[in-house]
């Protein structure tokens, strides 16, 4: 089983958590793919350089000025960081951008109807450069810095780059089972936003149905789950909705997401 | 024939040159590996964080936040620029820092006599992972960030970079031949620094001697010589010192040193 596991700003932003989570995400057995964001440094470094940061719909509207900044964030210092902790933590690690033998060619999405800049939506995966990775024993740490093939970077979000990678390996021929794991800030889906302890430790279709038809799951956590059933349609085992720090080498809590 | 080619600051900041240069590149027949600085870059990046440059004796002096943008510059907008337009004109490539795969470890330099900071001398090149690339058709693209193997990255001259992975190539049992090319502002080895058209075509141990003793060669073209034949009583065959522009298809000019 390859996993595939995404760790987002509260993780990569804290370096006390980030250690521990790589000390840990170093111990897990078997393949690994790990992905990354790193927003808040984008976003710092931008500040400082002078650049203004744009948010539309959550979504960081990249120009030329802000596509340099997030390639030195995403691809140079959290990228190397996170593969040289792995390393020192006895755990061989590879560093890919997109860009990096075209691992994940995009599309610059279009201008209409809202502007994004150098953002981009995957269209392809150089699977057999990951499996050329993994195959000899390296983990693969893949920044969501992705290109169009025609020498131009684009900005990708973070999700929808560990879903890619994840979707594209289940369906190449290598691949039996491919499991994608989202960290987060809350330990799973939970019943009662209010109560951390409420989590839902399994869900299915026939479940999230209800789930969404009692009002159980909405806002920000249904298209993460609509998400999930996609990759699921897609030939991705599973799907688990986790946080970091609840990924340990005994396994890992949260909710799965399965067929 | 293993080709690891070094350029510098005059290509890599000039945006015209570097596509020049990374065209003809792109085109070169057989294995290579492209070693790059990035050191102007560096320079405008941390004087627009407000971070001082400090230099000794010609060299970088990298302390911890010298070390962040070091690492954003060379591993990430530089290096992933020139995996990109290398793979937009037909040439795959995959970008490598010394942290990748602990592709180059490292020893941090004493403090003594000049404390130059998170500086490394390296001491071993993982030429598997190298091989495993240029074996599956990748070019390597490698930025001079290296690690301790403790965690620490650490930052390299390019020179010594692209000396060393030319040497642990040469050493290695799968390379017959490996040949190191540096890159620089002059067209090789001038007889007369004034005329940049009295090119030496071919400098071996023994006319070494003869330009070293009437003063030809002198300053600091002296430590660039000494280091090739460093180079090749380690096993390169031939060590190439010319400008980027002389790098085509056709082969190129400039200054061979030869045993």
């Amino acid at each position: 089983m390859l996993k595939v596991i995404k760790i987002g700003g509260n993780i990569v932003d804290n370096p006390e958590k980030l250690d521990r989570f790589l000390t840990d995400f170093a111990h897990l057995s078997g393949p690994k793919i790990l992905v990354h964001g790193g927003g808040k440094v984008a976003t710092a470094i931008s500040k400082a350089l002078g650049i203004e940061t744009q948010m539309i719909e959550g979504r960081r509207v990249t120009d030329a000025e802000t596509l340099k900044v997030v390639t030195m964030v995403y691809a140079g210092i959290v990228n190397k960081t996170i593969v040289n902790k792995l390393n020192a933590a006895g755990c061989k690690a590879v560093g890919l951008s997109g860009a990096d033998g075209e691992f994940i060619l995009s599309e610059r999405r279009s201008p209409v109807p809202i502007d994004y800049g150098f953002v981009g939506d995957p269209r392809r995966v150089n699977t057999r450069l990951a499996e050329l990775l993994l195959g000899n024993g390296y983990t693969v740490v893949a920044a969501p810095i992705t290109c169009d093939g025609k020498g131009t970077l684009l900005n990708t979000n973070a999700d929808t780059v560990a879903q890619t990678i994840a979707v594209a390996m289940a369906q190449s021929a290598v691949r039996e089972k491919v499991e994608l794991v989202f960290c987060f800030e809350k330990r799973g889906v939970l019943r009662d936003v209010e109560d951390e302890n409420s989590i839902i430790p399994m869900i299915d279709r026939s479940s999230f149905a209800q789930l969404r038809e009692k009002g159980i799951v909405a806002d920000g956590m249904l298209p993460k789950l609509e998400n999930a059933f996609k990759a699921i349609d897609s030939g991705v085992s599973n799907v688990v909705i986790c946080s970091a720090e609840q990924i340990t080498t005994e396994g890992y809590g949260g909710t799965t997401i399965r067929d």
